[in-house]
């Protein structure tokens, strides 16, 4: 009999990363509250709304009784909102028990607190943060169903936490990586959604790709200062969840992220933007979380602090990525210098 | 009366640059041996061939004598295929002289011998090679052209001849950053084009943005990797010379990397590519010029490696796609880890 595995719950990349998890044979129950949704994968498997046009193996359940999903699965795979993750992971706290794998791929802070997602579900479960994984990487769900090759890369501070996520992910066109920069790999996925909210706005603005280069260019930069003041390897963000997640979102018209700055860019306000999208928009929580971190911290993140302007304070997009691309002379001095990373390394 | 500067040659990277020095209010002259296309850009401005639909400023004559096009200028900006670099320097040789500022924009090496574009210049012009100056960045002629916010790196062992460079090059959407790294410059711009030509041919395959991802950051992992073998501070290929300008070059359809890659990966063998094409494609010069270079100093490059089988040995792209996205469990080694970094930077 196979082994069986929750995902909780059932958006785009829950419903990917279920697909990949049937595709090793295992028994994947998702967890959802939307029992239409749920009807939906059981009679249909599908998943139209997030996943237009794939049709998803047998061997995915669905159920909206967190208990049932969770009861004998030998892993859970947390996939929530980051606004949604605390109460998710205080539901599963009746149902888990220590010998269940944790692995979460949520990209995101907790607004309130700026707590990592790793730190708010160790919290609820009362378990040490180093028995959490997180998976992050560049990855489109619409790809991950097709079976198109892709790479990501799971963290733990237990390295052992982290082999057994690699097992269970690992096949031919699902290639996992380990890593034990747990803080970096969420950190990179996370702040990287900023830089592809600006990329997009960039687009939106008709600005070409070579603003757009540029921009991601200061944006690793950029996020990698805020890491290692937040604890993690800056290297982390060379890597698969940082650079290779930054190109993939800021380049693909797949990405929320990108397609909620393009829309901004073109001149839509958010409220209208967010109404459109149908779905959570990662990027736009996340600044406001990466620009109380710099408050927090003092570190200057000239990318997010542009973007925060435009989301929350009615400044022009235009005027936004003008003072990116350096218009002001002071700004030159935020590109990554060899200075810059010489410092992090002595 | 506005000082001179001369262009060699009229390519489309050469002329975006004269572009931007003639909104400086610099009076350029650039040389070509083709006539008809001198004649095109001092009777019609326009390069057509180059820069289709592209109207240049009036600050710009063409000749085909270099004497003519060099003489008074205060710098000469060099911009020839590296296959002509050397003959082109040489020419340059009797009409230099030591106050006249170098700087060039050519990304490849010399194939024969595996030097550096400004190694060639600085033995034809018998300078010392501080006195040279690169320019490089994530910069589409195209775009350029049509003003778009643009940054570029401008390098020299010499800072003083970087700053100078600086001067004339910088505007309000052409931002010029200085970089003491003048090997790192180099290397970066012109190892990236292989990893453009691998993600071009992923794309022509069909394979999706997931797997594009992977090779960008496995391929900045490589080509660091062979720069510090060759004397570059790993960290230049993280800035706009390494990242940026590999994002720009793997993920537009302006690339002739990207493009001649994607034909590849369709099916097309490489001398009808290149017919098709009509212009030099230095990615693929540089593949063999850097599996020369990995060979000699015994450093592994996968991707270069799996280009050279493609391009030069009959390999089918699948195949080599396939085995860059690591099907082979060694390959999974050559993923950049943090112990590579580390080992960079201890």
């Amino acid at each position: 009999m196979p082994n069986k595995v929750a995902v909780l719950v059932a958006g785009s990349w829950g419903t990917a990363l279920a697909s990949v998890l049937a595709d090793n044979d295992l028994d994947v129950t998702m967890w959802s509250r939307n029992e239409q949704l749920v009807h939906e994968i059981n009679s249909m498997h599908r998943n139209e709304h997030y996943l237009p046009g794939i049709k998803l193996s047998q061997n995915i359940v669905a159920t909206t009784n967190m208990q049932e999903a969770v009861n004998e699965a030998e892993a859970v795979v947390i996939v929530a909102p980051s606004a949604a993750m605390r109460e998710v992971a205080h539901q599963l706290k009746s149902y888990w028990h220590k010998d269940m794998l944790v692995v979460h791929a949520t990209k995101g802070f907790e607004l309130e607190t700026l707590k990592r997602m790793s730190t708010v579900i160790s919290e609820e479960l009362q378990c040490s943060e180093g028995q959490i994984v997180v998976l992050s990487g560049p990855s489109h769900a619409e790809e991950v169903v097709k079976r198109c090759p892709t790479t990501v890369v799971v963290a733990s501070q237990d390295e052992e936490y982290a082999i057994k996520a690699q097992n269970l992910f690992m096949n031919s066109y699902f290639r996992v990586y380990t890593n034990r920069d747990l803080i970096g790999v969420e950190l990179a996925g996370a702040l990287k959604n900023i830089i592809a909210l600006g990329a997009g706005m960039s687009d939106g603005l008709g600005f070409g790709d070579n603003a757009k280069a540029a921009l991601i260019t200061r944006g690793i930069a950029e996020i990698s200062r805020i890491g290692v003041e937040l604890g993690a390897n800056p290297l982390t963000f060379a890597g698969l969840a940082g650079i290779g997640d930054l190109v993939v979102t800021a380049t693909s018209q797949h990405s929320r992220n990108w397609r909620a700055g393009s829309l901004i860019g073109q001149g839509q306000e958010l409220s209208q933007v967010l109404k459109s999208m149908g779905m959570v928009v990662e990027g736009i929580r996340t600044t406001k979380a990466a620009y109380r971190i710099s408050e927090k911290y003092g570190v200057q993140m000239p990318i997010t602090y542009q973007l925060y302007q435009v989301l929350f304070n009615g400044c022009e997009p235009k005027r936004a990525v003008e003072a990116l691309m350096g218009r002001d002379p002071k700004t030159e001095m935020e590109m990554m210098t060899l200075e810059t990373w010489e410092q992090w390394h002595s």
